[in-house]
C-alpha cells in the first residue's frame, strides 16, 4: 500500500458526486475538499465530513492536494479550467469531445511540463477504457476490423434534442446497438455497416398536459425520427408513456457499450479468426466514469512521484499503475 | 513509424509458427532467423525467406536481433533458457506456470538488470490480457467481484489425460464455461459459484481399433469422468466418434475465455452495478499467444530503447507501446 493520496474535485454534479463515492471505496485516498463555482454554502455533499471551497480560491490549496480531479463538462469548463489548474495540480480529466483531444493534450502539456506536474486528459470509457481496447485489437491483430457499439445507454444529448420538439413534457432517449450486427462481428464476418444497422433509438416521452391526442403524438413522433443529425439516420421507436411511469423507470443513466476486434492470424492471413471483445454493462455512466477517474488519478500521482510529467492519455498508463497494491503483489495475484 | 525491428524466435513448434506468421504480418518489423534445438536442417519453416540456425550457436547472433521471442514450453524449456538468453538479448516469452511466477520474474530479472536488457515474461492471454482485465477490473471497481471463465476450448492437460486412458486411440477435451453462471455474473448477482458451476468437459473419443462395445465404452466414460484432479470434479460428458470425424472436426486448437468484474458504484455501494467483461473467441489458441507475443516484442524493445531494464509484465506496459504508430497518431486516431 502506498502513503495515502489527498485527493480533491473540481466541479460538483453527478460526475464529482461519482467521484466523491469512488475515493470513498479507495483504502489508499483520502479527500481533501470539494471546489464549486457556485456558493459552497449551497453546494449539498453526498458526504459532508469535508469541506466545500470556492473554485476562485483553489491556488492557495497547492500544495494541500496530490491530485485535482476535474469534473466539469468537456464543452466549456475543461477547455478554461484544465490549462489553468495543470500548472497548479496533477490534474486528471474526462474530456471526452473526441476530434479535439490531440488540441487540448497541447493545451495542457505546456503548463503541466512548466510545473513539472501530470496532466490526465480524457480519462473515462469512450475515451478511455474503450480506447485502451481499441489499441490493444489492432497490435495484436493489425489484420482485421475494429467496431464500437455503444448503448443499451441513455444519451445526454439526444434526450435534450426530444425534449425541445413541441409539446413534449419530459422525454428520454436509449441508444440500442444491434444484436444481429454484433454477432455477425463475433462471428468474423468483418461486415460493412450503415449508421442504421448498428444502432436503434428508442425515446420515452411524456407529452405535455392535456396535450396527448393522436394528432400529437403524430407530430411529435413524426418531428424527432426525421430530425435531422439526431435521428434521421436510424430507425427510432418513440414511446408515449405518463409521468408516472417516466418517474419510476427512467431517472437512472445507465449506459454501455462493446469494442470488437475481429482478425485474423496465420501464414497469409488466411487461416483463423481470432475475436477480441470488451464490453460494459453499467447502471451508472457518471458513477462509473468517476470510478475510472479516481483509478487514474492515482496513476497521475505515481507518475509524477516517479519524475514523470506533461499531458498523458489512458494510452499511456502502464496497468500496474492503476492499483493500490505492489508490483510484487499484482503479478502473485492477478497474473 | 518506428525503425525496422530485428525480431528472432528461438524454438519451432506451433508457437513459433505463430510467431513467425504474426511478425509477417507486422510491417515495422523483420525476421531475422528461427533458433532450434533440433538440427537445423531439419526443420521446415511456414516461410522459408529467413535461415533456421542451432540453439546452441545462438550467442554469436547478440548483436543482430533486437527482440527474441522464446516459443518454448513452461515446464522445461523456459525456466532453462530464459535466464541465460536475458543476458544476451531483449526476450519476451509466454511463461504460463502462475504459481511460479514470482519466481521466474526474479530469475530473469538479474540477468537483465546486468546485461542492460528488458526481458518480459508471462505475455499471452492466460496470463497477459485476461490478467490486464481482472486488474483493470479491481483498481476501477474495489468494491467487486472478479470472475475468469475458460473456453470453450481445447485444454491439452486434459487431452492428453484421455489419451492415456486405456482402449482409446485418440481424443480430445474441451472446457465449455457455464452459459447459466455467467448470466447470474452478468446480472451483478455476485454468486459464489463451485467448480462444477462455472465450467463443464466434454471429450470427444476414437477407441482403439476393434475394441468398440458397450462395456469397453461403459468403461472409458467411467475411467474418465471419475479421474481425480482431471474430471471428478466436473460434469463430463464422453463422445465416441470414428476416426475420420476425429480427423475432420478435431484438428483445430481454438481456445478462449471471459473475464467479468462485478462491482457497485455509489455512497455505501448501495447504489449501482457495474460490469466490465472482456473476453477472448479464438480460432488459434497458439497462433493468438504469438500474435500477443510479437506485439510485446514491440514494447521490450522500445522500452529498451527508452532505458528501462530488467524483468516486466504485461502489467508493466503502457498500451501505445504495443503500437507501430506514435502517440500523436493514437491519440487522434483511437482515443
Amino acid at each position: 500500500m502506498t502513503s495515502i493520496i489527498r485527493v480533491a474535485i473540481a466541479g460538483y454534479g453527478n460526475l464529482g458526486r461519482g467521484a466523491q463515492a469512488a475515493i470513498k471505496q479507495s483504502p489508499d485516498m483520502q479527500l481533501v475538499c470539494v471546489f464549486s463555482r457556485r456558493d459552497p454554502a449551497s453546494v449539498t455533499l453526498i458526504d459532508d465530513s469535508v469541506h466545500v471551497y470556492a473554485m476562485d480560491d483553489i491556488a492557495q490549496y497547492k500544495d494541500d492536494i496530490d491530485v485535482l480531479i476535474l469534473c466539469g463538462g468537456s464543452k466549456s469548463d475543461l477547455p478554461e479550467q484544465g490549462p489553468a489548474l495543470a500548472g497548479l495540480f496533477n490534474i486528471v480529466d474526462s474530456f471526452d469531445t473526441h476530434a479535439k483531444i490531440p488540441e487540448y493534450f497541447a493545451a495542457l502539456d505546456t503548463p503541466a511540463k512548466k510545473a513539472n506536474k501530470v496532466a490526465m486528459l480524457s480519462v473515462g470509457w469512450d475515451p478511455g477504457l474503450f480506447s485502451i481496447n481499441r489499441l490493444y485489437g489492432e497490435a495484436i491483430l493489425p489484420v482485421g476490423e475494429t467496431y464500437t457499439f455503444w448503448g443499451k445507454g441513455l444519451s445526454q444529448g439526444h434526450s435534450d434534442a426530444v425534449r425541445r420538439v413541441d409539446g413534449v413534457k419530459s422525454g428520454v432517449q436509449y441508444t440500442i446497438p444491434s444484436e444481429s450486427a454484433m454477432e455477425k462481428v463475433r462471428n468474423g464476418e468483418q461486415p460493412t455497416l450503415s449508421t442504421r444497422e448498428k444502432h436503434t433509438r428508442e425515446c420515452y416521452i411524456v407529452l405535455a398536459d392535456g396535450a396527448d391526442s393522436d394528432s400529437v403524438r403524430d407530430s411529435v413522433r413524426d418531428t424527432i425520427v426525421t430530425m435531422p443529425d439526431y435521428f434521421a439516420d436510424y430507425d427510432t421507436t418513440v414511446h408515449f408513456i405518463d409521468e408516472q411511469t417516466f418517474e419510476r423507470d427512467h431517472q437512472k443513466m445507465p449506459h454501455g457499450g462493446f469494442v470488437i476486434r475481429s482478425g485474423v492470424s496465420g501464414m497469409d492471413n488466411a487461416q483463423n479468426n481470432q475475436v477480441l471483445e470488451f464490453s460494459l454493462k453499467l447502471g451508472s455512466n457518471p458513477e462509473f466514469t468517476a470510478s475510472v477517474l479516481v483509478a487514474y488519478a492515482r496513476a497521475a500521482y505515481k507518475m509524477n512521484q516517479a519524475g514523470e510529467n506533461g499531458a498523458k492519455t489512458v494510452l499511456d498508463v502502464a496497468p500496474s499503475l492503476l492499483s493500490p497494491k505492489t508490483p510484487a503483489q499484482l503479478r502473485k495475484e492477478l497474473l
